[in-house]
């Protein structure tokens, strides 16, 4: 039945109203597994006039599809038999060398025997949190952070502590407090989670002092870092930043992923860990899905063998830097004041962080009616926090919807900073369940 | 270090010997991840020179691979973008009801909207896996079961308990005596897991009269089944088994694949659920991978809707119907007295008993230096089972190869037999970690 929300607007009832005949049975950690309204409001904002600044989707479309076509084409004439047949947990051996020279344009010597591929680097994350995490164990991550990363963590019952960072990333300080902390209060503390290179959702780059800085905090203190990189070839400036994986090969853990680089439809990311994860994780892999596509896989391979992918990235990053100059100049001319943002230097997204007495998610209905989305705060922290926060992507929507869009919301903002001027705050709404859209319409 | 076996042969070093510096920090769930040696005998069986009788590889050889890469191409001309692009975590919603029309062939009237498409039906019961299972969690399956869904509900902390079956499957009253003596002792029963027509390993097909009896037993007792169906297309006499599914809506899972009936080199496979449980599969498989692979869900999609896939599966029957004939012929020409084997209605796999005193997995090392290979039978136990078992397969290789691996086989169990009768029987070698070969090798 749908119902009004505190706004008197209606909204679409959440799915699962239905009685569960199976609800005392799930497992412990299937009890956080609820989608949140605010997914049912994204549902509402595919569609075509509402301009979506909530998504993380590449622009594909940008990509030589004729090229795409004849190489899939001539991969099942030469390589069907190998193509459409179950390939190995770890992955095609020749795919996992050319990982290997992708990452070496990051600064990492490794060998492709280190390497696993995965469905996408989320399947990585997946695999990692299944090998260490016993419910309990702590996360370290940035707050905010990924939410896909989140969402698995929980689903795994671990407790994910937040280390503050700035724009510069990670506040080293705050990290080495953070575990002593934790430590001291007998906590396990499994590994941190990071992305160092154009954060998401926050934008911002782990600088290269304190990349040195995090790799000895966590050396010192024994803790396994999970460096998660889908952006780091996506930078506006300059060369790739230099990966913490390139300066410790024993106490990370990387994880790559083509899906921004080449296309998410072939699902295709990987893990380079320590050889012992390696090994576990393979198993886990193969105890997961078997083996992942070898269809995709070798296609992925092919394109890479055969296409100037270099030049391809750097069309994608000559793309996303003007999306981000519009993003940015959008702001900076409709914002009304009070409102702040980051100012990324590559990957897809900025943070924005309203007023006083605004709330993000009380905010999105409105922002839907006015034909605009993003994704609030909250859904970036563990702990509650991020009410006054919101992700704004700038990845697929064209410059001229990303400045419509701002512009929407701009509007809305302002309105709701008028009414917050003449009756005060409201509660902010609850919060239950995953609040960022489903990966298509992310 | 290479090490002797019970038999003085040197066999390959177990993979991850190198020291682990992480071994005392890996979750609970992670301690039984560890590959055994059989696996490294599989390697060596994978050369051109041995006969494995020990995959579950389709013959995709047998598809019409430039029909499938005109196929690709033309997805990707048409609908490049999408193809390319993130999907939904549920699955694309064409492909979903095309799902429905395949199922509708075994009796199955579904809607499209309580399908799941996962990476194969693997990541369906990892998904349902993750769902239902707390650890300590009892799961029933049939003794032997698929050895792939055994590693997965130990990777969960599940407890399985074998229920007996016969050549016409599942005992009834095994299963219902089963039941109640683990209620008794206070035990939590998720659900029974079974793969009622042409089973994994065992090649047997529960009779229709069995299928209302366990639907019945499951019922009254309010235990949840999760039908794995495979091979239910790949019958080689008369029309498809109905389903347990198909007689029963809210209390089956049914987990599908377009592996065996197209190629699974597209990772294509479903879960139909009642409707609370596929919520909950739709958010663990955003928290596992985001979404599968667009791409090959859209190839599938296209293949089915373009191609004559009723009569491909025919050819298949036949193709694997001939194949079967050899084994058993074969086997009935060459297996000493005392061995004896199920003759399968269907799929890919006879399960043979070896002679009292024999023990399959000591056999294996003789049967690879001799040039054939079969998977032993207590990978397919939970319960240290299956000693005097072997998996033996006629999916991949070609007649002239299978009636050459069973005349390998029988020329070795027939030694052994001589060396029984010459000295007794040997203590049997120690079990540790997957007797399985990795999927590539499979």
């Amino acid at each position: 039945m749908p119902q009004d929300n505190d706004h008197g607007q209606t909204i679409a009832p959440i799915q699962g109203s239905r009685i569960d005949a199976y609800v005392d049975r799930y497992a412990a950690r299937a009890t956080g597994m609820v989608a949140s309204e605010v997914r049912a409001l994204f549902s509402v904002a595919s569609r075509p006039e509402v301009v979506s600044l909530a998504g993380g989707m590449p622009y594909v479309t940008a990509l030589p599809l004729d090229v795409v076509g004849e190489l899939v084409a001539d991969l099942v004439a030469r390589r069907g038999p190998v193509a459409l047949q179950y390939g190995s947990g770890q992955g095609d051996p020749h795919l996992r060398e050319q990982i290997c020279d992708v990452m070496r344009m990051e600064g990492i010597e490794a060998n492709s025997d280190d390497v696993v591929v995965t469905v996408g680097s989320q399947q990585a994350l997946d695999l990692i949190t299944r090998i260490f995490i016993d419910p309990g164990d702590v996360v370290l991550a940035e707050g905010p952070s990924y939410v896909g990363a989140l969402g698995t963590f929980s689903a795994y019952q671990a407790r994910v502590i937040h280390v503050a960072m700035d724009s510069e990333g990670i506040v080293p300080e705050s990290l080495a407090q953070t575990i002593y902390a934790l430590r001291s209060a007998g906590n396990r503390i499994k590994f941190l989670y990071t992305i160092p290179t154009f954060q998401n959702p926050a934008g911002v780059t782990l600088s290269a002092a304190r990349r040195q800085q995090v790799l000895e905090i966590c050396q010192r203190a024994d803790v396994l870092i999970v460096e998660d990189n889908p952006y780091g070839m996506l930078g506006f400036d300059g060369e790739p930043m230099r990966t913490l994986r390139a300066d410790n090969a024993d106490g990370v853990v990387y994880l790559g992923s083509f899906s921004k680089t080449l296309a998410p439809g072939f699902r295709v990311g990987w893990a380079l860990a320590p050889h012992a994860i390696r090994e576990k994780l393979v198993l886990a892999m193969e105890s997961a899905v078997l083996s992942h596509s070898s269809f995709t896989q070798l296609a992925v391979g092919q394109y890479l063998a055969t296409q100037p992918w270099r030049e391809q990235i750097k069309a994608f990053r000559e793309l996303y830097r003007e999306r981000r100059d519009t993003m940015l100049s959008s702001l900076e001319a409709l914002m009304p004041d009070g409102v702040t943002w980051t100012r990324p230097g590559g990957g897809f997204f900025v943070w924005a962080t309203l007023p006083e007495g605004l709330d993000s998610k009380a905010l999105l209905p409105r922002a839907v009616a006015e034909r605009v989305a993003f994704v609030p705060g909250t859904g970036f922290f563990a702990d509650g926090g991020g009410a006054r926060h919101m992700r704004l992507s700038y990845c697929y929507p064209e410059p001229d919807r990303i400045r419509e869009g701002v512009r929407r919301l701009a509007g809305v903002i302002g309105q709701e900073l008028r009414v917050r001027d003449t009756f005060g705050t409201g509660s902010p709404a609850e919060r239950a369940g995953i609040d960022t859209p489903a990966p298509d319409l992310a």
